[in-house]
Parts: C-alpha cells; structure tokens; sequence
C-alpha cells in the first residue's frame, strides 16, 4: 500500500567505525531500558539522547525515526534474552513438545515484560520501511530459534508450520496486549496451534 | 495490561429511539464512505459530522472516541459484503476447498477496499475498550461465517481450527498493511494454513 512519507536513509552499520557502533548500541541499549521501564507510547527521543549520552542529532543520523529506534530497540531485547528465553537449550520430547517449550519462553519473555508487546505492535505497524525491514530481521531470526524445534521436517514443511504458529503467536500477543486476552489463553493458543499444525506429522 | 484513559460510556443502541438509531446509523455510514474514499489515518470527527449532517456532541454522545467509531464503521462494513463477499453462499467441496473459498472471498474485499485494512489495525489496537468491544463482536461473526465451512466439525473441533485460520488471516493482513506481504502472498497464507489444520480431517 502506498505510503506518505520516505524517511532519510540512515546510516548502515557496515559503515560504522567502532566508535560509532558502540554509540549506536548506546542508544539502542537506552531505548531497551526505557521501555523496560514502561515507557512505549510516550518514550521520547530527548529522553533516549540523555540517557544515552549520544547528541540527538547522531541518533537521527543512525536511525530515520523514532519507530526504527524502537524496532531496533526491540530486536536487539529479543536477541538479548538469556538463558531461560528461547534460545535456552531443548529437552527431549516429540517436536510439538519442543515448539511448545520454545513459544512458551518465548510469551514468558513478554509476560515478564509486558511493555515490549506494545513495542512489538508498534513495530510491526510502523510506516517507516526501515523500521519494517528491522522487524522482517527481526522474524528471521525469531524463525531459525523456533526452526531448531522442527529438525525431522525439511525445510519447506518447516516453514509452513512456522508461518501459522508465528501468525498465531503474533495474533495472541495483539490479542494479550490489547486486553482481549489473558496471558494463559496466550499459552494456551500458541500450544493448540502447534500441536494442530504437527498432528499429522507425529509418530 | 493497564490503560490510562477510561472513555465515558456512550449511550448503547438498546436505549435509543429510532431516530437516535437512524441518526447513529448516517454517522457510522459516513465514516464508511470516508475510509472507502481513503481517509483512515487523518479521518477527522468533523469531516464525519459534515458528511452525516449529525451533530459533532450528539456523535460523542453514541461513540465514546474516533476508535469507537472507526470499529463500527469497520463492522458495519463487513456485515454488509454483499454477494461476492464471505457470506455468499458456498459451493460443495472438501472442508478445506469450502473454507479457503470464504477466506479467499474475505481477503478479496480487504484486496478491492485497502483503507478497511487500515481501519482493522486502528480498531485491534485501540485502547478504548468500546472500540475493543466492537472489534471482538466482529470477530465472532466472522466466525460464524468461516464456520459455515466446517459443519462436519463438532463445536470445539471447529473453534480450534477458526482459531488457528482466523489468526494467520489476521497476521497475514498486518503484513499486507505494512508491505511486508504481497496480496498474492496473503491469499496463500490462508489457504496454506486451512489446508494444513484440516489435513487430519478430511476423508
């Protein structure tokens, strides 16, 4: 669909010096803590400048706009979750069981930290192309955690089955975070879905 | 999770007179006229008052905000698909065949009227809960319109499916709505995931 505004091209991180690179983290990491602080709606770039310490002008040239920073922000806190989120090694089990482990660290991270659902939402519906493209990064890599579940399909199949249960658990979480769903008809959602969709592929 | 503004309810259809009804009726067609003709994201409330000839504190008095409104334009809208939309009737076939048919003929309305697509984020993710509501509703009538499909399903069977379809169907528009997904893409989505939830199903 037609968009209205193109923002100015940011600076790519293949062209960042380390100095640079660190700046940009800074940044990247204040926005993380502003928000785990509660700040979504109402998070502002000044506010990301101080706690930074990275002049607001920088910012604006690594980022095209505050949606980007908070697509980044939110990548970066995804990538970033430890051991007991979903990238936490996979006890035995069917491969329902394993996908169910991994969606359930994985809506446990957002429970713990509810205001990343509303950044989440924020993301996935920002008018800026680079905040789209970060968060396509972003569900990339959301694929290859949940695809480690899956290893007896190829990939084809892999991907089917992850297209429904990544729409599934996107639609929960709007759902979650919109007050129309409890956080354990969020789990209980993702784990129908998964085990609908690997019926038929079970022993 | 916690809202900050609580709207003040607005005055509910069962306690208006004919004329309010008729008078709530022109405002909620209006608005659907406005979004048709592209006006979502700067769809003001005295452009809508204008068009529907009602007065801007009497709309206030039916919709609690701009995100009521806009979800009861949205479910109006969808009620009233004419004969190409979801409620046509359907043609024999597998479950699967049945049930891709509604969902195809869904997507083909969001495919000709883009704008509604828009209007469906904006009422998912308003945080008045009378838009909420209004969006909830729909969604149980979309509901039993897919379900049409699924006749051979008791009733748990047929929520679990509709759950799993209605979800991808949902994420598949954000996706459209925000370029990530071509419309060619989205038609594939859900039919993919009706076919592969109802794998075990069929004869």
């Amino acid at each position: 669909m037609p968009r209205t505004r193109v923002p100015v091209p940011p600076q790519t991180a293949d062209t960042m010096t380390a100095a640079q690179l660190a700046r940009r983290d800074r940044v990247v990491q204040a926005v993380v803590e502003l928000v785990a602080a509660g700040r979504v709606d109402d998070l502002g770039m000044k506010d990301v400048a101080e706690r930074s310490g990275v002049a607001l002008g920088t910012i604006y040239r690594y980022f095209s706009s505050k949606d980007h920073l908070a697509a980044a922000a939110l990548r970066a806190w995804a990538e970033a979750l430890d051991g007991t989120g979903p990238h936490a090694p996979l006890p035995d089990g069917s491969m329902a069981d394993r996908l169910v482990i991994i969606l359930r660290r994985a809506v446990r991270a957002y429970q713990r930290q509810p205001s990343f659902g509303r950044l989440l939402l924020l993301a996935a519906n920002s008018t800026d192309p680079f905040a789209s493209q970060c968060y396509r990064e972003m569900g990339e890599s959301v694929y290859a955690t949940l695809g480690q579940a899956l290893e007896e399909l190829d990939g084809e199949q892999r991907r089917r089955v992850l297209d429904v249960v990544g729409a599934v658990w996107y639609h929960a979480l709007v759902e979650w975070v919109n007050d129309r769903k409890t956080i354990a008809q969020v789990y209980e959602a993702v784990e129908d879905a998964a085990r609908l969709v690997l019926a038929g592929h079970e022993r």
